[in-house]
This record gives C-alpha cells, sequence and structure tokens, in this order.
C-alpha cells in the first residue's frame, strides 16, 4: 500500500580525496545521486560509483551542481538562468556516458547543494534545472524538495517529479525546510526521525517546528551518508518501515 | 570519383574570452571538432556552437582533450590510460548532451592537441581513446592522424576510421608528421600546399620533407581556423576541388 | 592643484586567450590594477604584465576577485568572510611574488569584478577585504567606489583609501553608482564623460541620473580597455585636464 | 655532534576534503612543507595549517606543486621552464602572504610530488625551481633529494640546499631513489628504517638495494602522514636518534 524510496548522494570523492562510505551505504539505498565532476567526482570516480551502483542493482541519478568544487557546491552562486541550463546538460551528459559505456540506465535527477536550495525557492532556477531534463530525456524523473519550486516547476514541464523529504529536518509550517542553522531544525532522536518519517509516509502530515500540522508528500527519503550513525539511522528507518508495511521500491517502481 | 571532407577545431572560446572566427569558417568547412570544456569551451559556448554547426549543416564532433585549460590541451601530461579512458568518456557525454538537447547527430570523434600527438605515436594512449569511443557509441566516426597508432587502433577495435591528412605540414619518410618546430615544417606557400593535397587525395603520395615519396591516404583535410589567412587558403582548396572533381563531403558520406 | 590618477584592470588574458590590448592601453594610465589569476591572468601572463607595468613606470597594484574564471569574476558568489578575506590574502600574495622577483613595488589594491561591487555595499564584505590588505602589507593604498563601504571599511581599518570615480557612468542621488542594466546609466557622449570628470575632479559634484546635485570626491579614474573608443576617450581626457591644470599621477602621489 | 630535521609535507585538506592528520604530525616534525593550493590546500585550509605550524613551532617551508589538483599533484606534466618558474613563484607568493599575515616566516621550499622528481633528474627544471625561489627571496633554503639535480642546481645559485633522504627507501647504486613501482624499494620493517635512518646520518652511507655502499648525505628526513603507521615510526625513529646523540632541529639550525 505504502512505498518510498531511499536516495543518497555518492561518488563525492576526487583525485585522492576520499569523502563518503559508498560501498557500506549502497547496500541500504534504492537509488544513488551521483555527482558529476562540478561538485565533486571526477571521471575515474563517476565510472567506479556506477559500477558499485549498477553491482548492487540501485537506481542511478545524476547529481548535478553549480560549478564549485572548493565550495563543494554549496555555495550561493548568481548565474543566469541560462548559464544553469548548460551546466545541468552538461553534467547530465557527462554522468549519462558513464551510464552508456556500462550499459546501465541513467534514470533520474536531483540537483545538488546550492543549486537544490536556490531552485526549490526560485520557480526561474527551477525551470532552468528542469528545462535541462526535459531538453536531455524528458522520461528521467525529477526528484526535488516536496512543496518546492522544484516540484512546481517540473510538473510545469510535464516531467514526472518525485517528492522527497527529509524526516531528520525540521520544516516550518509553510513546509518549507528550516534552515540547518537554526537551533532545533535537526532532528538528532533516532526514534523521533522515524515517527516522522513514519507519519510522512502513511498520513502524509508533519509536525513543523512552531507545532502546527502540515501536509507534505514524499516519494523519496533523503540518507545522509557523511554522517557517522548513517548507517544505525538507515537499518532503524528499514525496520520500522518493514513493521508498517511500507515498501521500500526504486522511483521508477513507485513514480510512473 | 574523389572525396574529402574538410574539418576544422571551433568552439575554443571560454567565458569572456574569444578565440577562433567559428562563424567565418563554417561557411567552408564540413565537419566540425567542438571542444568540451576541458581544454577550451563551456557550456554556454558548446551550446552555441552545437546551434551553429547545425544551422549550417556541418557535421558534429567532439574533440576531447587533457584537462587542461591554462595550456589548451596542448602541453603532454602522463595520465594513466584508465583516466584517459575516462575523460574521453566524460568529454564524450558532455557534447552529446548538447546535440541531443538540440536534436542533432553527433557524427565523430578526434582528439585535441597533446592527446591526439601522443596517442597517434603511443598505441596505449591511441586505444585507451578508441575504447572510449567504441563504448559510448561504435557507430561514431572516429578520426586520427593517418598512418598512426589512432587509426590502427580504431581499426583494431573495428570502429569507422578516417585519416586525417595536413596539406601544410610536412611529413617524415616514414609518414608522421615532422614538428612544428623544425624549420621547414610548415608550408606557407599557399600553391605547394594546393598541389599536395590534390596529390595525397587523388593518388595517395606526398614528397616527404627529405625528397622520399611516400604513401599517405586522406579522408579529411585539417583546416586551421586561427590563422588570418586562413579563410583564404580554404577558398583556394575549394576551388581546386572542383577543378580536380574531388566532392567535399562531410565525414559520414565518405566513410560508411 | 588638482590631480587625478588614471587606473585600468590590465593583465586580464590566460593561457592562448588574449584580451585588452595592455600595450596601448599602458601608455595612458598612471596605475594598473594587476589581475591575479582566479578570475583572469596566469603565472606567465601576470609576469609579463608586471615587466609592462614596471616598463612603462606604471604603479602597480593587485586587482583580486573572486574565484571565478569561467564567469571573469563577475558572477556573485556567496562567500564567507573567512573566505573572502583568505582569497584576499593568496592573491596579493601571489602578485607580491612577480613585484619582488621583478624588483618593483606592490603599491595598491582594488577588488575586481563582483568582489568590488559585493563589498562596495555590503560593509562585512569591504571589512574582509580591507581585513587582507592591512594584514599583508598596511602601506598598500586600498582602492574602493567613491563613498562606498569599501572606502568606510578602509578608514575604518586606517589605510590609506583612494576614493575611484566613474565620468562614464551614472549614479543615483546616494552617490551609487546606477546599474548597468538601467537604460542611461553608461554615458556614451564623450564631451558629457569629460565634463562630468572635470567637475568631480575641481568642483567634487555630479549630477544624478535623476537630475539631482551629489557630491563626489575621486582620487582615481577608473579607464576601461576592453572598448575600441577607449583609447580615443583616455586622450581626450588627458588633453582636458591639461587645459584644467589637472595633474595626472599615479596614485602614491596623490594619496598619502 | 649529530643533527637531522623532520620533515613533513601537511596542509593538503581541499575545501571539505581532508587528508593527512596534521594536527598529530605536527607534535613530532621540525619543519613543515605547506600545500600552496595548486595539487591542495585552499586559502583557508593555508591559513589554518600555518597557525598549526606556528603555534607548535615548527619551521614552515613552501611545497609548490605543477598545477594538477585532480591529481594530486602526482602527474608527470611537461611545461616549460618559464611556466615552472612562474608557477613555482606564484606559490612561493601565496604562501609567503599567510607567513606575513600570521607573523612568522617563509624559511624553506620543497617542490611536490612530480615536480620534485622531474627535477630530481632534470637539470632544466631544478634550475627553474631554484631559479624562482633565488628571485623571491635568496635566504630561503632549498629542499632537494639528496644526489639529486635539485642540490646541483641549488648550489648553482648559491642557495641554501637541505639535501633530503628517505629512511623507508631503496637507493640505486647511484644514489637515487628506486621507484616504488619496483618491488622491495619500500621498506616496511621499522627497525630497518632506523638502521638506515641513523647510518645515514652517522656515516653518510646506506647500502643500495642491488648491495653496494653508496655515500648519501642528509640534512633532513621525510616523514610521511598519510601511513597509519607513521605516528609508530616517527616516536621510534626520535627515541632511536635520542639514543644516538642526533639532535633533531630546524632546518635554519641545521643549514646556515
Amino acid at each position: 500500500m505504502f512505498a518510498i524510496d531511499l536516495n543518497s548522494d555518492i561518488g563525492e570523492s576526487f583525485g585522492v580525496y576520499k569523502i563518503g562510505s559508498d560501498e557500506k551505504l549502497i547496500n541500504y539505498i534504492t537509488s544513488a545521486n551521483i555527482a558529476c565532476g562540478l561538485h565533486a567526482g571526477d571521471p575515474i570516480v563517476m565510472n567506479n560509483t556506477i559500477l558499485i551502483a549498477k553491482n548492487h542493482n540501485v537506481s542511478i541519478g545524476a547529481h548535478p551542481s553549480y560549478p564549485d568544487l572548493q565550495g563543494f557546491g554549496r555555495r550561493n552562486m548568481i548565474l543566469s538562468v541560462e548559464e544553469i541550463e548548460y551546466f545541468v546538460l552538461y553534467q547530465l551528459g557527462a554522468l549519462y556516458a558513464f551510464c552508456r559505456s556500462n550499459n546501465v540506465e541513467l534514470k533520474h535527477v536531483k540537483a545538488h547543494g546550492a543549486l537544490y536550495n536556490m531552485a526549490s525557492k526560485d520557480i526561474n532556477i527551477a525551470i532552468a534545472v528542469a528545462n535541462a531534463v526535459k531538453k536531455f530525456d524528458d522520461k528521467l524523473i525529477f526528484v526535488g524538495l516536496s512543496n518546492s519550486k522544484l516540484i512546481e516547476a517540473g510538473e510545469r514541464f510535464g516531467l514526472k517529479t518525485a517528492r522527497e523529504i527529509f524526516a531528520d529536518r525540521m520544516y516550518d509550517e509553510n513546509g518549507f525546510l528550516v534552515s540547518r542553522k537554526i537551533s532545533g531544525s535537526v532532528i538528532d532522536n533516532i526514534d523521533l526521525v522515524i515517527e516522522r518519517a513514519i507519519n510522512m509516509i502513511k498520513y502524509q502530515k508533519a509536525t513543523s517546528i512552531n507545532g502546527k500540522i502540515i501536509n507534505i508528500k514524499g516519494d523519496t527519503i533523503c540518507i545522509h551518508g557523511d554522517n557517522p550513525k548513517a548507517k544505525d539511522l538507515v537499518e532503524y528507518l528499514r525496520e520500522a518501515f518493514k513493521r508498517n508495511n511500507i515498501d521500500i521500491l526504486p522511483l521508477s517502481e513507485i513514480i510512473k
């Protein structure tokens, strides 16, 4: 009856620099967002990551970013909408090359970091990203923050959209994520995270940071890999989903 | 009876930096080798260049390079064959994205600068490039220096290969290009350039720098765009080809 | 009685990419702002540009930028104040190395593009830039837009500040530059540019875009080099300054 | 009677990417070679690393590299000697800025990775590096592989040179380092490493990989930080040096 995808950002190493524990995390997720070389990843890392995902039968997506290696794609940059569209296209193609050479399909796209955040709030940026995806392959699933401009843009362009929810983050009463800089915005209590996840999936409801009940739909939950507790959290989440008859499925079986 | 393709490297601007005169040159050529962002080109330049080529009905190819923007891809770098293969794949995919989004086909691949030169002499580098092309799309035409390891690698991998000849450059008696640093290696006399071009195309012969007759087959001639005399040269060449019943055709009509 | 410095941004080529006509422009200016490798310039270009300035006895300054080669430092980026301070320090040191190796003094600092514009309006960014300059060498002249936060920050840190004025740009009634995107903000009429320059220097007054008389002090005028009419303009300006008994002097003789 | 410096490469993190354990290693060494942003390090990392070294009273040196972040400066690149000289100058200045702003002296220079290795064998590259150092500050100590072209170039330019020795690496009978790729070239046995270190320092002798006794002088030993056993090794080395009356001193007290 209920189903959810578990997505995670992987392939974010660069040259000799290793980050994340992709080989472990891959066992727990159903969709992988793979860095495309502009905030992280390089051609060797990209190829290896595609192989890891393929070998674990995890659905593969592109994770395009602003061009900002030193800032890991987390710094806001003011690019024109044309620049954004073409930078996303560039990265979709680059990652697609490794899918194609390894005989595996590219299934979805999720913007990274500052691009994701800025596009969530600014319809013109969201349209630039959606436009790139539509022009490259209109069958790709377009992942965006639930309730955000990304989802609005994806729907406007007729893309299959997937709503991303964050079980370990607080929302405000309008359904927007509360900035990490605000005290109390990140939820550490694993039981509470699990409870929130279940409620969002089964009842499409969450309690906002100021105590209101808000509506929120979710097709995929973001699993953070760079956290020492990440493995515990995802194991507990998977058990809780099982107890609650929530299937864990890749996006392509949820969004049709 | 006789046919030749005219290819040129275009799309080598970057950001505010303009190089070449792509809009003029495009009128004289049948194949465009388009920079993919690692020695020149950026996503905006790549998209614009694809459009210029498409609008002039010029065949589009990828022009992958070592990652070396500051050296314009002309500096020798020692990369592993895996790195070379994956860097070429990355660039093929990136350029392909702009072909796909603009509904135009990617037809060929020609390595750039130091990668082209090193691959011409080193079969392992040539194989790395050919491998990337084969894995990405084995119907792409693989352009390499006539008589070089690139052609050998392309044939070994069963790719359609196109032999590139240089009418304005001297060859040694083994059919290799003489380095530009050697006096007399670059031919300035337009009449001599034309005569050499005709002889290479009709008789598959050239006179080497030390006066020997060598065998050399050519499917495509490289037209340099960064030269003030380039426009004159290509006009004279086209007239001479017409007088000699040599058709000027895109690679895809020469290599089948 | 009256004196003004003429400054220009030079050394903005990169690798094979040439921009500006530094060898000509250098004859008309008294201060050169030299790119430091992050928006333009590379070590070879930097060394050559230092030599050109030294040979023409033009005062040398650093022209630090956000790290953004593809955007030529013109794209707004949101960096922390620590990042800004350390990026400026990095660039000051890099340019200083070429001054030191060529036995010529580094005299001033002027931020480039988006960094200059954002620092003009945001006191925290302005302080980050001033802080870097003060820590590196508190005898450097700190150039900023007249009436801007850059001048405020420089004065707060006890730096020698130089007010930059733009004779070919409109100001609003608060003394801020009107964005280039606003119609009428750039003045093409050379006579009007000259008249405005004279008035700003002699009477410290200008007429704002909406017709008010504003106060504006200037120690240096920005001469744009990337404009075909630039050479004419600077020649006419120099003649007009001569007729009006305005000395053209390097900053170090104006700011003491 | 005897004295040796212990040097290590630190400050090789970049953006979010952490590498090495600088805070621990700094307790065991007397000289720090700090990355300058072209193979590793960024302005924030550079400033932090300078502070760590200063706080531990460790002597600070620049660790310039080929421009190759993705390859961590370990890939051979063919640059002109002018490019090498100016790239080294650029990096010396950049690191110097953080020394100056933190009121600490820059004491030495040691080339990194492929630049170090290529300069060790090629006198022209070694001269380019030495030339940059001499032009920037001829009082800097110039560190190079013992018996190599770097030492020859440094002496030819009248620089204070420091000979670097590797206790955990085999030499050939000509006193050159045997490539890591050769089996037996890296010595894992800590006791043997210590014995070799003592012999090189006290008797200026080592046994080559093929069993010959070679002459080798050393002023500084390279301590690798990226090895889990590194901390053990350096502790044992320090104890052994104490037992053998070998003082551990910064380069500036050894090379005068």
